[in-house]
Formats: structure tokens, C-alpha cells, sequence
């Protein structure tokens, strides 16, 4: 299967319509979390941004749309959600290359490059530790069965010397993704995000630098809602979130 | 050496005065840190709990104060602490049984024996990266040479099924922490202590238990002090802490 039907895809708005994306009807579609990814990059104008897994391209989009002038490229295992990713950048009119394969043997091209940034939003839900999902592209974006100790060897080996890595991941995995770092990457930062004030993290974002040697931070949540509960169905994103995922505004990452 | 010198010693009130505790002038003397340790532990009466490196006792007798009928036992690697431990024990008329020795070679008599909790407040800093102390006591006591995984390797060991581990430790040492409770000690919950709202972690607080199979959980950050900074010099901490500090009370951990 070369890719998506017309009928199977949907055109939606991302940053308050600055990014319109193709997205499958049934198979995995973006939530806020790759919006918040690609908000928390500091890129600049001319960097090379490479994300792992990258979808049907939502994160590096929307970080192209906050920052011109990046080279992008994507790594994406399942062919259909590489083209989906293809004909979105076409969309966009984003510059950005997808490579077709798998994070433990990255193609030739890529493996000849090196990167200012990696992103990356990797399954959120170990294989087997979840119901089987109806849909097999969905399955594998939600329940891919590689560890993520390839995510970060991964990304360390494509990062340039102070090169970062950004990852949007379940805070529950934040032990596995600290081990990850060990001996890969340092100066790593915690930002915890929370769905209200005073309740846990259930994301954490994690940024870590190649070569880096500063000691790790844990640093306050940002809290996503207002209030202390949810109270009905209108929007309730905190300010500074309703900037990032309406406006397209960076993620105020703390000093 | 067998321990401290009257002239050497003032005596301390902890609790509000429900605990007093002879310190060295000059050498290690206890914060909030040991008193926030014991505060969080769910002891209860009739239950074994030891102390990995307890100095002068301030955890255990913390948690005495609060929790009657506890068996306690500290492992003291200093003579002259464990002197100290032994001295304050019978000051506050508490049952507490002082091991000289060292984490890595337990007393045969500790090695025989298992706990409902163990605690701990490892040394802050990592020997070689700070500068020199006056104090022999109290260098060992800021900096020991020990790796945090020596502790976390005693603990488990001589933990009961289902038995919990507390420790307080540097933020910036989460990584070695929960690095070193892997395929030792499960269901790992990190309590962020954040001096202000806002502001970053510096301690935090970390839970886990042998055997425990529970996802990994980072809370909210428990906030020390009232305000976004420090005003002038009156006390400060918000009612929860205070209540902890000088009331004796538990400190509220998060479902």
C-alpha cells in the first residue's frame, strides 16, 4: 500500500490554522502533544531538525511554521504514514525530506548526516501492555515495540556536538528515559507537564544536549488546564499553552 | 576517638521541642532535610525501621516523636556519630539500636535482620566536587565516597517484601537514583521539593518498594516556602510544611 486513500484522510487545522495536516479517519492522529514538542525547540533560522518517528509530520510542521528556514528531515517506519508526511510538507510548502525505515538501521542517507536538533514523540505504550488496537498503523504509533534506548542512540549518534534532543514521553517512562542518557547525552532538563495544578505529571518534555555536562534539572510543571478540576467542556488551557497550540507561540521553557 | 566532648556540643529543639538532639558546634548539624525524611514515612507502631547513615539519629528520633512503638536502628559509619545517635536515643527515651559500620560491609548482626522501612539522607555531594571542609565529621557527612547505588544496594537487601524505601536527596541526582532502583526496588515515586512556586526542585523526595510493580510517578512538587521569593528574614514555610517542622505532624503525600 503506497499510502492513504482520500476518502480515509482528514484535512485539519493545527496553530490556529497556520499548519493544515492530512490525518487518517481511523489510524493514529496528533493531539496536542507533538504541537507542545515542536514548541519547546529553540531552532533558528538555517538549523537541520531530523525528528525520529516522525508520522504524518505534525511536529516538524508546526516547528516550521513558529521557525523559517529549517532544513527538515523525517524518519518514519510505516510507508503510508511517510508519504501521508510527504504530502503534507507539499501543504505546507515546508522543505522537509522523509525517510522510510527502521530507527535501528537508519537509512545510508540519513546516517551520512548530523543534526542541531532531533525531536521526538515516541509510542507511548510498551507492546503487549496494551489492547490490541483495531487499526495496525495506529497500533504501531501508539505501541511500537522498540525500546527507547534506540530512540536516544539514535538521536545521539545524528546530533553535531551541543546538539539537542527534545522528546515528548508518559512522565511513568522517565526512569527508563534518564537511563537512556547515560553516556549518550548530558545536561538533561525535566519539564514536567501537568493536567492541573497540583495533580502529577502525566508527560514529561526532556531535553538533553550532546556533550553536555551541566547537572540534570528538574524544573516546576508547566500546567496545561486552569483550575483545579475540569469543570465542562469549553477550553480551558492555561494561557501561555493556548499561545503555543492557537497562535503558534514557543513554549516557555524555564531559565 | 569515642565521641564528642560536652563543650563540643549544643543541644537543639526539634518538633517544637518535641525532639532535642545534641549537635556539634562545628561538624554536621541537621536542616529540614532529616526532619522531612522522617515526616514522610508511613510507619507504623510495632514496624522495624533502619537508617542508612544516620549521623546523629535526627531522622529516627523525628519519627519516633510521631510514630510510638517503632524499633529502630541506624547504621552510622563515624564512631563519634554513632556515639552521638546512641547519646540523643536515651535523651528522648527512644528504642534505637546504633550499628558502627559501613554501607558496603554491614555488621553481621544488621545482615540478619529485615525492616518495614528503610531511610535515608545520603551525603549532598560527590567526593572530589566541592570544596574541602574544615570538619573531618562533617566532610564525611556532606561528601562521602559512597555511590548512590552502594545505598540503594544495602536498602533493598535488607528490606521486607513489600517493605518501602525513603530516601531525600539533590535533585540533580534523580538519575543516579532511579537509575539504581532498577531490578531492585519498584513502584518509584519522586515527590519534588520546590523552595517557591515556580522555581525548580532542589531536593526531592523518593519512595519506592521491593517488589513493587507500579508505574513509575513524578508528583506535583510539594512547595516549601509562602511567595514567588524570599521577602525578608521571618519564617516562611506554607502550613503544611510548617505543621511538619513544628508540630511533629506527617507529611502529606500524594494519592
Amino acid at each position: 500500500m503506497a499510502g492513504f486513500s482520500a476518502e480515509e484522510l482528514s484535512l485539519d487545522d493545527f496553530l490556529g490554522g497556520r499548519v493544515r495536516l492530512l490525518q487518517p479517519r481511523q489510524g493514529y492522529r496528533a493531539g496536542v502533544d507533538p504541537v507542545l514538542l515542536a514548541a519547546a525547540v529553540p531552532a533558528r533560522s538555517g538549523m537541520r531538525v531530523l525528528e525520529l518517528g516522525c508520522g504524518g509530520g505534525q511536529a516538524l510542521l508546526c516547528l516550521a511554521a513558529r521557525v523559517p528556514g529549517l532544513a527538515l528531515s523525517g524518519l518514519e517506519l510505516q510507508a503510508n504514514y511517510a508519504d501521508l508526511a510527504r504530502r503534507n510538507a507539499a501543504l505546507n510548502a515546508a522543505d522537509l525530506s522523509v525517510f522510510e525505515g527502521d530507527l535501528s538501521a537508519l537509512p545510508v542517507d540519513l546516517r551520512h548526516q548530523q543534526f542541531d536538533h532531533v525531536i521526538a514523540n515516541p509510542p507511548y505504550y510498551r507492546a503487549g501492555a496494551h489492547s490490541p488496537a483495531q487499526d495496525a498503523g495506529r497500533q504501531i504509533a501508539l505501541g511500537g515495540d522498540t525500546p527507547l534506548e534506540l530512540w536516544f542512540d539514535a538521536a545521539a549518534r545524528r546530533l553535531t556536538h551541543k546538539g539537542y534532543l527534545h522528546m515528548i514521553q508518559r512522565a511513568d517512562r522517565l526512569p527508563e528515559m534518564l537511563g537512556a542518557c547515560l553516556g549518550r547525552l548530558g545536561s538533561v532538563e525535566v519539564l514536567p507537564l501537568s493536567p492541573r495544578v497540583g495533580r502529577g505529571a502525566e508527560l514529561v518534555l526532556l531535553r538533553a544536549r550532546k556533550g553536555g555536562r551541566a547537572n540534570f534539572r528538574l524544573h516546576a510543571p508547566l500546567v496545561l488546564h486552569e483550575g483545579a478540576r475540569h469543570t465542562d467542556d469549553r477550553e480551558s488551557y492555561v494561557p501561555e499553552i493556548r499561545a503555543v497550540l492557537r497562535e503558534g507561540a514557543a513554549l516557555p521553557w524555564p531559565k
